[in-house]
């Protein structure tokens, strides 16, 4: 992520896996933001200690309380960050948390897929909607023209495993909650980034790969 | 749908629109099938008028209760199908019932995308599953080979607004909890196309284009 540019980041399931990696990444470069909102369902969990420290040590990440399955926790967090930000926009929004479930056809109920869909689909939705306004600032703020992660951008980050066309090489992992609400959520994606595009934020989505993390496990 | 060679097909929210349009050529067909069961989830209502015309006029139409949310109606109709075919399989299996909701993306909340998610995917997921049985028997009890719809096989009706691609032409309708709910049952027919390949039952998607019924409206 060189030469990000970004002033203020926020990055959803920040306390561990790839959420953690990225607010590690983004303390390491030379131009770290000013403002990184590590968001967490539970930042005073047992699984929040490794984000714990990382604040002790860096005054430019605050902890923020968020659940993606929460309008009412959604909404406080906004509240939260642009109390912080006094003024000034979200550069850019990570809609890094969600949840996986390895299950297969034959198995998978009604719970394991509403489940999958709010916090993978309607988490992002609402997480975008609710900082919208923060975005726009950003975007209005900014010197810059055209789409930029350092003027204004939404990125959700999504899987191999939501692509239609990769499904018969990958079905060795079923995990259909999942990859319906993945492919949903590269929809919404493509729906934000049109309907976006006019305030100047960017909206797209990334597939990180294999990851070695709690939801990744061990191997491939 | 010259041809077709099932003897059983059912089709799902078959008292109006496409399901019922459906119900109407499959009875004018030569080879019309030996039993055609047209579900509704209520039989009994004002809407399902034309329907009960048909099965007054057509003994080979039976009139099945399912409410593809509910997963105990979703199995009493199975029961109920299963009884009527005496031993023999459900060739051809048409998921078409459907919720549309025109809302964009600022206004869409939680309640909207989860029962559009409720019925367009968790509906063909658990009514697929309640039927698998009643397909594989057809499937094994078949003279044909090789993947057809006169042999065993799922259709889910979708649509051209579930296409991530064609989201910066067909954008004027957001529709956001159709358009995630309905490439996310292209998502789900994938998995079911390869997973149910070895049963021998064929499982594909279907977009009808516009049509002008109660959900399409009067324009496209």
């Amino acid at each position: 992520m060189a030469g990000l540019g970004a002033r203020s980041v926020l990055v959803t399931g920040a306390n561990r896996g790839i959420g953690l990696e990225l607010v590690r990444q983004l303390l390491s470069k030379p131009d770290s933001p000013q403002w990184i909102f590590a968001c967490s369902r539970e930042p005073d969990g047992e699984r929040g200690q490794e984000l714990k420290n990382l604040v002790s040590k860096h005054p430019n990440v605050v902890m923020v309380k968020l659940d993606a399955t929460s309008s009412a926790s959604i909404k406080d967090a906004a509240a939260c960050v642009e109390n912080h930000l006094k003024g000034s926009g979200l550069n850019l929004l990570i809609n890094n948390a969600g949840i996986y479930k390895e299950v297969a056809l034959d198995a998978v109920d009604e719970e394991d897929m509403i489940n999958g869909y709010r916090t993978n689909v309607i988490g992002p939705l609402l997480v975008s909607q609710a900082f919208l306004p923060l975005l726009r600032r950003a975007a209005q703020g900014s010197s810059e023209k055209g789409l930029s992660c350092s003027r204004a951008a939404v990125i959700n980050i999504s899987s191999a495993l939501g692509s239609i066309e990769l499904v018969p090489l990958t079905y060795i992992k079923p995990a259909i909650p999942y990859r319906c609400s993945k492919v949903a959520l590269n929809m919404l994606t493509q729906c934000q980034s049109v309907g976006y595009k006019e305030d100047g934020i960017l909206c797209t989505t990334v597939h990180p790969g294999w990851v070695k993390t709690d939801m990744g496990g061990q191997e491939v």
